[in-house]
C-alpha cells in the first residue's frame, strides 16, 4: 500500500517553539520524519513524502513536492491513485506520529483493508493516520478534521473503521507530548530506539516525575 | 476474570475543579465509573468497585470498601486473589476511563492472557488499566507507575505486553479530557451514549472548534 506522509518544510513544529529553537524544530521534525518513514517500511507499506517543499535531508524514499495546503495537496494525491486504479488503498499517515511502530501501523493497514475509510484519530479530534479506499471521499484537514472525516464518509456513503490507537493518537507536537516520547521510546526500545528520542535526549530532554505528573526537563 | 474498579469517594477529579464544582465532579465521576462498569461488564469481565468509603449510588456489582492508599488496596485485592489460584488473572481498571468501550477493554482482557502483566499506559506515564497473573508482582501507581510497573515486572520475572489504545490512555482528569470524550461519545455513539458524555452535555458542555484545536465551552 502506498502510504503518502505529508511533512511541512516551513516553520515546522511552532508549538515547541517554547522549548525548542527553530533549527532544533527543524532537526527534531526531521528525525521523527525518518522514524515514521522507517516505521511504515517495516510495516509493509510504500511511503512517498508529500512535502510542500524541497527536503534538505537524503530520505529512504521518492519526496513529492506540492505547495498547496495540506487538504489540497492530499485529496490531489488521492485523486490521482484511486481513479487509476480498482480497489487501490491509500494510506496517509502524518509525519510527526513520533511514537508510531510498526505493529500500530500493520492494524491501520488492516483496518483500512476491512473498509472504505480507516481512520486514526490524534488526541484532540485531528486525524493523524488514515487509509482510504473509496474514491468519493475527500480529505479536510481544518479544525476537528476526526469528526469532519467521519461526516464526509458518511455524506458519500463510505464504511469507516477507527484505529484505537494511543500511539497513532500522539503527535509531537507539544511540550507534553515529549515526555511521551521519551516515557514510551524509552519502555520499548530496541538497541539505539527511535532517531527522535534519541535527538530529544542528546538535546539535554529526560523526563520529569517530581512533581506527580509526568513532565520533560531540560539540563 | 474479576476486574477491580478503583474509586476515590473523597474529593474525585480535583484536576477538574477550573471547570465543575465539587458536586458536579462528583456526579460526574459517579456517571463515569457506572459506564465503565458497564463496559466491563459488556466484554465479558466481573468487576469490583474498590472503594476508598462507602459510594452512595445503587451500582450494578460488588463493591468493596479499603480506606487504604491506592497502592495498597489494589496490593492487598492481588494478594488475596492471586494466591489462591493457580492460573488466575485480575484485572484493573481505573474508575475515569470515559473512553473504555467493551472492544478496548476486551482487547485489554485477550492481551492479559498472553501474558504475565498486561499494562494500559495512560497519557502521561500512568496506568490506565492491566491485568495480572503473576503473583509476585505488585502495583506502585505513584508517579510514572507505567514505567515502574514494567521495571516491577521485570525485577520479578513477569512478561509484559502492552496494549496500544487511546481509549484506555485517555482518563477524565482535566479539561482538555473532556474535549475527547465529546469527540469520541458523539461519533460513536448508539442511541443514548455513554453517561459520562451525556451528564457533560445536560451540564452545557460543548466542544468549540474555533481556535483550530478543539476545546470544551460551557454555556
Amino acid at each position: 500500500m502506498e502510504v503518502l506522509v505529508p511533512f511541512s518544510t516551513d516553520h515546522p513544529k511552532s508549538r515547541l517553539s517554547a522549548v525548542l529553537t527553530p533549527d532544533e524544530r527543524a532537526a527534531f521534525a526531521l528525525a521523527t520524519l525518518r522514524d515514521v518513514l522507517d516505521a511504515v517500511a517495516a510495516a509493509g507499506g510504500e511511503p512517498r513524502v508529500l512535502a510542500t517543499g524541497p527536503v534538505d535531508a537524503d530520505l529512504p524514499c521518492p519526496v513529492t513536492v506540492d505547495e498547496r495546503p495540506l487538504t489540497d495537496a492530499v485529496n490531489a494525491a488521492l485523486d490521482a491513485r484511486l481513479e487509476s486504479e480498482a480497489n487501490g488503498r491509500v494510506a496517509v499517515v502524518m509525519a510527526d506520529l513520533a511514537l508510531a511502530t510498526p505493529d500500530a501501523l500493520r492494524r491501520l493497514f488492516a483496518t483500512g483493508r476491512e473498509a472504505d475509510v480507516a481512520i486514526a484519530p490524534g488526541r484532540g479530534g485531528g486525524t493523524n493516520a488514515l487509509v482510504v479506499g473509496y474514491p468519493a471521499f475527500r480529505v479536510d484537514y481544518h479544525g476537528a478534521s476526526y469528526l469532519d472525516h467521519r461526516r464526509i464518509a458518511d455524506e458519500v456513503g463510505a464504511s469507516v473503521r477507527v484505529v484505537d490507537s494511543h500511539r497513532l493518537a500522539t503527535d509531537a507536537d507539544e511540550p507534553a507530548d515529549l515526555a511521551e516520547l521519551l516515557i514510551h521510546a524509552d519502555a520499548d526500545a530496541d538497541g539505539e530506539g527511535p532517531r527522535a528520542a534519541r535527538w530529544l535526549r542528546e538535546a539535554g530532554f529526560a523526563l520529569d516525575t517530581t512533581d506527580g505528573r509526568v513532565g520533560v526537563e531540560r539540563e
